[in-house]
């Protein structure tokens, strides 16, 4: 089965658990929602490229721990677009989850999503618990206090906001979870693969801000201009548009060369650029690109 | 060490782990605001007493595993009182998180301790990890879906409740597990352990419906007659209050007749009784309670 599949595959089957049994309807249908059809699944996909590089011979804590940080980041993304916060009506090109089921629902499904991916960490691990306990550690500290996603998010809230320790609090710990814990499910230390995860999310927040400030809704899949409107930090409002450009370029190449080494270096460096090149909103690529 | 100086040790050193490091200061002052001081941390110490019943030889992975419960029934609180659920402005004698901090902050705060539980758990059961998937797993049932917490919310925003699913949901999950964390910690099946907090939350339950009902908002630490006021289902409103007090007495005594064979049967016996005796509201005690 191939990277992808083994995602989706494991997912579904976490979502039917959580479906089965007879728990409340809307709740059930609102998770779903949030979750499928499927996004780009990136940070999974890292999680098990990079145990891959590693060398590993089995992948089972690697799928568990990231399709843990798959139905996290689908969890922060039902919070973020509450009315509270970014009140957005769409996601993904459709209703976001609140709009569809109402804030309360809403509220819960991504309650529901975080311990869903607490849950599916642990029981995945169960036929290679060695590292389940450092995957946890590093699960959870992508999303909790003082530096992950739900602390990203806090930081809007803040009259006085450090661009650089909120963008890597909002997006970039997740990835260097992803990173990390692909490492650690292969018996490796995970600390020296943080870097890449922080690159890679500096570059997917580039991208993301690139997408609100000069893109449009339809390939955004959600409402652009929110930044602005809602005085976010922000790279482009920060840079300009060509500022911006030239900077994902910089974190791109550092992401790159920033693999440590490992038995499968090339091919994920290989990756990691072609993955680079797709993050670029259309009609902005630059030719040399 | 006690069990409550150990329960709020382990709740005290992981929220300092949460504040420490440079995040958002309303955020952690929110959680610090959720958790203490302290309430009568009753899931905690159910867990303790039924791995103490059990025979235990250590603590660590039992203490784990009750602060985890309590952090997630405060998750549980403060996502309760939003404006979108009980629009509660009081809590413990105390304004609510958002109302102290905002909705915003109310919805990360919630969020941040569902995953502080689940990073305490697993950090926790470092020094004892055999038990850490099982309780992983007890602990997330009793919070998502289907039969959890946040499944017994969405009930509220069905057209059809059953009430004992509803309720057992809501409230008896978290005892449940409590019970059936303690001695999966002991390194003893679970399953039979779930009577016990079943009939326990069953009791706080009606204790609570009782309070909202008939208490008073100084004594019960938050506003009362929201049940009727809000249309959820309730046992006062099912039964009445002399219906209530009898279902409470029978609950209770079920409870304590419900504890499986085990070396610290008695003690964990006359634990239970003398707690039942706490839960009725002052004022509707009973000559013969």
């Amino acid at each position: 089965m191939d990277a992808m599949s083994l995602i989706e595959s494991t997912l579904t089957t976490a979502m039917l658990r959580a479906e089965t049994g007879g728990g409340p309807p809307k709740l059930a249908a609102a998770m779903r929602h949030a979750v499928f059809p499927r996004g780009a699944r990136v940070r999974p996909r890292l999680c098990l490229a990079v145990a891959s590089a590693c060398g590993a011979d089995r992948f089972d804590a690697a799928v568990a721990a990231g399709a843990a940080l798959e139905f996290l980041h689908c969890a922060s993304l039902v919070h973020d677009d509450l009315p509270c916060f970014d009140d957005a009506a769409t996601r993904r090109g459709r209703p976001s989850v609140h709009a569809a089921f109402g804030a309360p629902i809403a509220v819960l499904a991504g309650d529901a999503l975080i311990v869903l991916a607490f849950q599916t960490l642990a029981l995945g691990c169960a036929v290679q618990p060695g590292p389940v306990i450092a995957l946890s550690g590093i699960v959870a500290e992508a999303v909790g206090m003082p530096g992950g996603i739900v602390a990203g998010q806090a930081w809007e809230s803040e009259d006085e906001v450090d661009l650089a320790r909120y963008q890597r609090a909002k997006t970039s710990a997740l990835f260097a979870a992803a990173a990390m814990a692909g490492a650690a499910s292969a018996g490796e230390d995970p600390l020296p693969w943080r870097a890449l995860g922080d690159n890679l999310g500096d570059a997917y927040q580039i991208a993301d801000d690139l997408c609100d400030a000069a893109g449009d809704a339809a390939s955004c899949g959600k409402p652009v201009g929110r930044d602005a409107a809602l005085h976010r930090p922000s790279a482009v409002r920060r840079f300009g548009i060509e500022g911006a450009l030239d900077l994902l370029d910089e974190v791109a190449e550092r992401a790159a060369s920033s693999i440590p080494d490992c038995p499968g270096v090339a091919s994920l460096r290989a990756l990691i650029v072609q993955e680079a090149k797709r993050l670029v909103p259309k009609g902005l690529a630059r030719a040399a690109a």
